[in-house]
């Protein structure tokens, strides 16, 4: 179980997965959150530049922060806390039925440089669909509890 | 009405808002996609670096793609596609009861390298809370239908 900032290491590794994304769920978000005719339905999805019936972006965000709490991060006593997005790109398309899976790795580690308390994580967290496509792929920074001030 | 490329211009602002987020929309976003306890209750967040119940930083996401929907951004025939965030951040939580409001500001447009009747669009949209505070950052590129080929 990796509790603390010196449990991780650079180039370690998390995966999760799969949950999969339904028609209705991918329709319902985007009349919530994001009510753009390709999010909307099939018809409604004819004519726009993806014309096909599409999740959001931040749908598929969504489903992958979900991966990341299953285990593709560590666990970090549920007490790390998102600090930013250096990047974030959804490469393919999330379609109804695709069942997503992801998978992170460790950049960088180092200590908060105003509480040694704390520690800094930059991690890249790759989302895949059934057909080993890439849907998403997100560098963000985290910071979390130390064991001891190093 | 902001249809095409064309009628785009560098520096133009979009406003929207607000949207109040509630407290029992955090909890079962949390539920749903980010259950990590800061996002699932007062009592669970006790002990998190958070300290209290606040969104998560993908519902404030979520909720900020609404309000760029609603107007705080070009309406683009609803036929623009997000290509990619370069960077977003959460520079202060979002809390039960939040009203949250979004300005965009054009920030470059060129045409599309590879389609002439596609442009590109980077954009950034700031979301702020009902005392002014920024909850969040996010800078973007869009794509969308030109009027004719340049």
């Amino acid at each position: 179980m990796i509790d603390y900032f010196e449990d991780l290491q650079v180039g370690q590794r998390f995966r999760a997965g799969p949950i999969v994304v339904t028609r209705e769920r991918i329709i319902s978000f985007g009349e919530e959150f994001d009510p753009q005719p390709m999010h909307l339905g099939e018809a409604q999805s004819e004519g726009t530049l993806a014309g096909e019936l599409i999740a959001s972006g931040w749908h598929t965000s969504a489903v992958t922060m979900r991966l990341l709490v299953n285990g593709a991060m560590p666990r970090w006593q549920g007490k790390g806390i998102g600090a930013g997005v250096e990047s974030l790109s959804w490469p393919n398309p999330v379609r109804p039925g695709d069942a997503l899976s992801a998978e992170s790795e460790i950049l960088e580690l180092r200590r908060s440089k105003s509480n040694p308390l704390r520690g800094v994580m930059r991690i890249r967290s790759v989302t895949t669909n059934q057909h080993g496509q890439t849907v998403q792929i997100v560098t963000a920074t985290m910071i979390g509890p130390c064991r001891t001030a190093g």
